[in-house]
């Protein structure tokens, strides 16, 4: 009888001197090792020096080959470093490079498949920066290292699904974005990964106007009228695979609890649908990028400068994280 | 013995053809007519009409000039109408007509202390706009008809004040109304209004950035670093009566709860703050115009088309409008 395969599950550090070392091990702490088996892409002395801080601890594997990797325990595959200064709390590039050298790390071994998906913990795009990258964020990051032409980024939380036309985009830039193309890509990718990933025969999707009140008829912006609204017919006459409706005034879409009605929400732009997934989710949320060809969650929070180092950190929503990425992973 | 004036309260019937009419007369079936006085501005056929599909109904008592105005009843200040088509779920230029009379009438009860407080119902800016009138929206009309130079819209249910820097403005145009010059005025009327009308002596406010994640260091948006965190260190250095904190990340400044921990949010723009907001009051929240010369509330919902006329409308959020109106008018 073949014995059913353990997910391998990569979890990249995050900025080392955010909460990322901190809710990482909180969470393998308390997951079930003979479910799916973790590797941490870290620098040996970061998980040292948390592991000095905070306690309880998992039962740890340091490798650095991850063939070695064992199931049962937390494996950490050693990333190089030399004499990481580590300053909880004050990012810096040191932390940005170690951040970035693990996502491309955990990367690589999902698309060698020697992970079966990757969570990640948060990075400081000002760290980042600093050490000489250039990303608007991890979701845009993950989508050119892996050649996908169009990711959603996505906030999953039990049965509400809030995902974004644009991302990491200045407010200022964000209608210039906003065109029939990117709206029907973005649909079509969430309607796949609502009916692949989430197993909704079929879904109900709500589309969240760009202008407040929806541009209430043309008075307070035209994009509604012009782009969104005629491209919510398109999509709704030429095919049945999905229910789409829209575009809703954001603030009476939520204050009249129309997304416990839908299986997901799709907002043009990134507060527009974050602000109320937060107030919505208690902290358990869960990011998920759909249309890479890898698997990656990762909490829905930042580096949370203001408590690192401190262990009052909540890792809820790593470790719905993790779980979403087995569960995942599984399929 | 001097006896204690009560409070006269005008009301405008927003659009007609909208729910306005319909929580109007539920909210006054339920209030205590001995503790204030309503006069209703409408059309007296539109007020029959809705009697009869509606009840049960409050006593009327039917004027033509507010010194008629009776205590113990619901008073109407007819409104000149020929032959009005009634048609609630759809909009017309003349329920926009109707609506806009209607405030009008009612800014000038105010201005000449004919009434004490004003509560307005629903508009169609479509509507207003098919009859004609080219305005942005029921809070700038009302800062342009009392000669107001600068008014703060702000949104209120028991402890959680959320006001806007920008309101009616569309997406693509938001970055440009950011100035400091703006955000230091804004913030005075907040002080002033969390001061004097709220009565808290020395208020805490906390102010959101403009981008996804305040601008995360300059990556997304160079806002925060070049106009908001300067001048709210501005206004920290310069006054003593208030507290104020920021700029934060709208989804982790809710995320976190840190709305419990401020008397006062000050969002940047319109869907930033009111989709959290109206997720937060339950549909009870009120709309209060700060900086007039007048007191002015009004629900935090629109029109309703879709439910217009069917009896289901819900009338927590404008009888809670009233009876802020009724409590300010008392100060």
């Amino acid at each position: 009888m073949l014995k059913k395969r353990i997910p391998n599950i990569a979890i990249s550090i995050g900025d080392f001197n955010g909460i990322g070392p901190e809710i990482i091990l909180k969470s393998l702490s308390e997951i079930d090792l003979k479910k799916s088996i973790p590797v941490i892409i870290a620098p040996k002395t970061i998980i040292e020096y948390y592991c000095e801080l905070f306690s309880p601890q998992p039962e740890f594997h340091f490798i650095t080959d991850p063939e070695n990797k064992k199931e049962g325990k937390v494996n950490v595959l050693h990333l190089k470093d030399d004499q990481l200064k580590i300053t909880p709390g004050i990012q810096s590039a040191e932390s940005g490079k170690a951040a970035m050298l693990s996502i491309e790390k955990s990367i690589d071994l999902c698309l060698m498949k020697r992970a079966d998906a990757m969570v990640t913990a948060p990075i400081s795009k000002e760290a980042v920066n600093l050490a000489g990258y250039d990303i608007p964020g991890h979701t845009e990051f993950l989508a050119a290292q892996t050649n996908a032409e169009h990711v959603l980024m996505m906030l999953v939380n039990d049965n509400l699904r809030v995902a974004l036309v644009t991302a990491h985009v200045p407010i200022k830039e964000v209608a210039d974005h906003i065109s029939a193309n990117l709206i029907k890509t973005k649909v079509q990718i969430l309607a796949d990964s609502l009916r692949n990933d989430f197993g909704i025969e079929r879904p109900k999707i709500a589309v969240l106007g760009l202008n407040p009140h929806a541009g209430d008829g043309g008075v307070i912006g035209m994009e509604e009228i012009e782009i969104i609204d005629p491209v919510i017919k398109e999509i709704r006459g030429t095919q049945n695979q999905f229910a789409i409706h829209g575009p809703f005034p954001a603030d009476g879409f939520f204050g009249r609890k129309l997304h416990t009605k839908h299986d997901a929400i799709l907002a043009m732009y990134h507060d527009q649908g974050l602000a109320p997934f937060k107030l919505l989710s208690f902290g358990k949320g869960v990011n998920f990028t759909a249309g890479l060809p890898i698997i990656r969650t990762s909490p829905d929070h930042g580096t949370a400068f203001d408590i690192a180092g401190k262990g009052i950190a909540d890792p809820s929503s790593f470790k719905e994280a993790y779980n979403l990425a087995v569960k995942l992973a599984k399929k």
